[in-house]
This record gives C-alpha cells, structure tokens and sequence, in this order.
C-alpha cells in the first residue's frame, strides 16, 4: 500500500488520478483526517499501516504566487522544510521508503559553453545567453542533479521559496531511503490558477524567460515509474526533455486556442520586478539525463505542450469564482 | 550520564563549567567529533550510549549580532530550527528526556495595567510604556509562559533569527519529554563579545530600552535545577527576576568600573534603525513566577548584575585580538 501525503493539492491530485488508473492500492491522507505534519502521530501511523512506498505532495508554494511566501516565512518553512524533515526522519526510523516532491526552482539560468568548456548563466535573458539562444539554442546544457543549486539561501539572491525547497533537499538525502523529484512549473490541458498555459492567458502582462516545465501527469507518471522499476534512490530533475521561452508557449497558445486578446509583455525584466513581482523569480533549463538513464520515458516538451493545447479544457463556471 | 550538544559555544561553556563543579557525568559532544547535526548520526549515538538528559545549547545567533542571521537564512535555519526539530524527533524515538536552550527574544514590550485589566505594548518605550515605567514600573507585567510570542514570524516584525527561534519551540514542544529553557541576554563578570556589559561599553552609542535579562550561570544553574528537581517539563523562562532599561545598566557600569568615557545613547529609535540596526530588535520584559514555582532560586536582576560587576574580570589581551 502507497500512503500519499497533500493528495488535495495540484500535484497531490494528479497523483490520487495516476495511482487510481495504475489501480494501485493507496490510502490518500488528508491533515483534517490525521496531523501527519506531527512526528508523533505520522511514526506510529507508519509503524501501524507499514506502507509500502510514501509519497509527499505536500508543500507550501504560496497564493496567488511565490510572492505571498515572503509574507508568510513560517508557513513556508513548515510546509516545505519542517515537513520533509519530519517525514525523511519518521520513515528512516520505520523502514519505509519514500518520495518527495521537490522543485527545481534552487537553479537559475542554465549552461553554456565557452572556449574553455561551460559556463553557468543565471540569467539566460543576459547578452550571454541570448546570444547562444539566438544562435544556437541546441547548445544551451541544462543544470544536472549534481550542479549544486545557485538559487538558494547559500547562493542568493533566491526567493523565500526557493531558499526553503533547497534546505529541505539537503535535510532529506542521505537519509533513509528516498526520491527527491524535481518538478518545474506545471501545466497540462486542465484550466486551473496553477497550471502555466492559464497563467500565462490570465496575465495582465508576460515575462519572457527561458524554462524547462513539467506535465503535470508526465511528471507523477514518471515518480511512481521510478518507484516501480526501483531505479536507484536519490534526486530527479522530472521535467520534459528541452526547455521553451515564455514567448514561443504564449504563440503556441494564441495559435492553438484562438485567442483574440493580444498577449502583452513587460518591456524588461526590471519593469517586471518594480512592478508586478517583489521576489527574485527562478528561471531556468534543466538536463534530464539520469532521468532517462533509468528507462523512465518522458515527452519532450513540445509535444506535451501541443497535447495540452489540442485537450484543452476551459475552466468550468464554478471555477471562475475562484480568487 | 548528560549528554551536552553545542558545549564550546557561549552558553555551552558555562553548561560545562557548571556540571564539573556538580561533578555530574557529562560528556560535551562537538561537531566536529561527531555531526550530530544528522538524524542518522544522532538516533544510533542516543541508542547506544542511551543518556540520562540531552542538553542542547548549539543555536545560531549571529556575529557580531542578530543583524547577521538576514544575511544567512540557511544557516539560522540549519542551526535554530532544523536542529531541534532533528534532537526532538531522535529523542522521542530514543526515550531520552532533554533541554533546548531557546530565547525570550519572541516578545517585543509587556504587559500594562489599563482600566480593563491588561494590555501588551509591543514597545515599552512607547508613550503608553514609558508613563507606566516613569510612574510605575512595579506595575509592569512581563509575558508569561502561557502569553503567544508576538515577536516572531506569526505576529510581525520580527527578525528573522527570533522568527527561527519561535518556531523551534512550536516544532518541539508536545513531542517527547522536553524543558524549553528561554534565555535573554545573558550577562556575567567575564568581559566577552556576547556579554550584554561588555557589549554596553563598547558600543559606540548605546540603545535605550527595557528587558528582562539572564547571569549566564545562574541561567545554567536554574536549567540543570529544573532537571534535578524533576520538574515538569514544558517551557520556562529563565531570567532574573525583574527587569532593567539600558540606562540603569549604563549608569550601575559607570559607578562599578568608573568608565573614564562618558556613554553617549542614540537620540531615538528611528535613528537607531536608520544607522546601526539592520533587523528589528526584541526588547521584552519575562514573567518567571512558573519558574520560582518548582523551587528553583535566581537572583534579582539588581543582585546579578552588582555581583558581575563587583568580580568584573577585563578581557585579557588574548581576548582584544577577537573580531
């Protein structure tokens, strides 16, 4: 049995789907039902049920965005630090294995090479990396899992968030045995205030950037394909192979969907964070090599993007009353 | 046997001064010896040397002050918060009872007598504070144990090492068998960085405010007291009873070790922030009446500080070369 931690939230729900399609047995816990954030309530919940595998969708990724963690710095290092930490101690202690949603938001830029091998970028809207984009976008090298992050509160400046999601890495591995599972930016084919294809419509304004991204069900398809082939504990970056800029996702929308709004875009990255954004953002390619390694299939991004858009589905009028 | 963590640091050095003169068995674990920063590290030491009492005073406090922990987040963090949440977890799975070296600074002000009964006043050097203080300050009230902190990242401003702080103590206190022992400023007779008179005297300008504040080995005394009497274990504050503004100390500094230069105060708080404070501060005043009540003594604030000030030891010349 697979126990799953914050199956309520945007990943956490994608993973109930998976795992019901799988028809695996699992047992979605909610914190109303049981205050797993506890450790004494979440180790002898384990040493009781014995799961086979847990799963944490939990995490504390702000509202409406990532701006809203810097109002709430206990929130965000309860849910995404003192949590992980919690349940990488309980199931060490209980001998279960586990996987935990992480992001790959500690990462700025990406890599590109130079006369003398690889430099990194942190930011690729720089001279530097525009021009390898503009020329040869085939050698922009996404950051592996043993680049050390350069986004995070040892290498600022980060968001709160990130800072927080990057501590939690570093407090889970090494520690029993577990997935750390690296997830970019969700999107799929359902409307939702998380998923990047109805941000980037809802906007007032676009920020042009350059990210690898995750399908939400390609990247939970890809958790539990990891478990099941018991590839090798340890981290994952889980995004679709590539990486796309805001610009090219936001043409695929207005062509793919028929938009009648023009798209509009902030001039610059500083008119972007004097006026809409008070946090740093992470931007950002990721190599997804080990990944693949493993025998994990995973579409690149484009065609998961062009899926997306051809099941569109527009968001149901009670879902407009949403904030 | 007492297993103390953190033992070279300030209050760490006076833990081992006091259990020698006590001839308890101890034994001060460094990191260095052994990181039992790590849950897997610590879980297997607490099971086979199984001690009597855990004491933890390793805590990341800044330097040269609390200013410094804005600049590391990750580290005040890994130190303040992820620490304790790690002693917690493997000491309650361990059965081993213990002690955490936590702080007052989650208060701002105190408590004062209105028509309706109580009010806080998050600055005491507010109008409402300082005419309680000029015409009453027998009436002052400091927070209680049972008072929710109101310095912390809940109830800001705070600053973010008292943020750390105050979540700590929310993340351990239920699990296990605990003493949460809460710390303000500590002082004594050996001039050192971290001592609030020798801090007073060398600051370039002095910072006006009231507090509630800690003999470094009377704060000590009254932990392992607390322990040896078997009190109940929860959270204490542990100060000497009463209170005093910086100027009373200023002034008691002046008359004891007959300063040549006169101390001069910044003008206000505002300037006081604008210049030299990068973070906000916790000035506080601590109720410990639940301490006095198991027993255990502590001296009057007055009484501490003319003894310290009567055995003042001055820094030996290795000392001066300190940053």
């Amino acid at each position: 049995m697979i126990l799953l931690l914050g199956g309520t939230g945007y990943v956490g729900q994608a993973f109930v789907s998976e795992l019901r399609q799988r028809q695996w047995e699992f047992r979605a816990l909610s914190r109303h039902e049981l205050d797993y954030t506890r450790f004494d309530v979440l180790l002898p919940l384990l040493r009781s049920v014995m799961p086979q595998f847990v799963i944490n969708a939990a995490g504390y990724t702000g509202k409406p965005n990532v701006d809203a963690c810097e109002q709430d710095k206990g929130g965000t290092i309860a849910g995404n630090l003192l949590l992980p930490q919690t349940i990488a101690q309980a199931c060490s202690v209980a001998g279960v294995p586990w996987g935990h949603v992480s992001s790959g938001c500690c990462y700025a830029g990406a890599k590109i090479p130079t006369a003398e091998g690889w430099q990194a970028v942190k930011d690729l809207m720089s001279p530097a990396g525009r021009a390898v984009l503009a020329t040869a976008p085939e050698n922009i090298q996404g950051y592996a899992e043993t680049d050390l992050p350069n986004f995070c509160f040892q290498d600022p400046p980060c968001s709160f968030y990130s800072g927080t999601k990057a501590l939690a890495e570093a407090a889970i591995s090494g520690l029993g045995s577990s997935y750390i599972w690296r997830m970019r930016i969700p999107f799929d084919e359902v409307d939702s205030p998380r998923n990047y294809l109805s941000k980037i419509q809802n906007y007032p304004r676009v920020y042009e950037n350059v990210n690898s991204i995750s399908h939400r069900r390609d990247f939970v398809r890809a958790c539990l394909d990891l478990w099941e082939r018991r590839a090798p504990f340890g981290t994952y970056n889980v995004t679709n192979p590539g990486f796309v800029s805001t610009h090219q996702v936001a043409d695929l929308i207005q062509a793919r969907l028929k938009l009648t709004r023009p798209l509009e875009y902030w001039s610059s990255d500083e008119e972007f964070y004097r006026l809409a954004a008070k946090t740093p953002r992470s931007n950002c390619v990721l190599d997804v090599s080990k990944l693949l390694a493993t025998g994990v299939k995973l579409r690149p991004v484009m065609e998961a993007l062009e899926d997306s858009l051809q099941h569109w589905q527009p968001a149901q009028p009670w879902n407009l009353t949403e904030p």
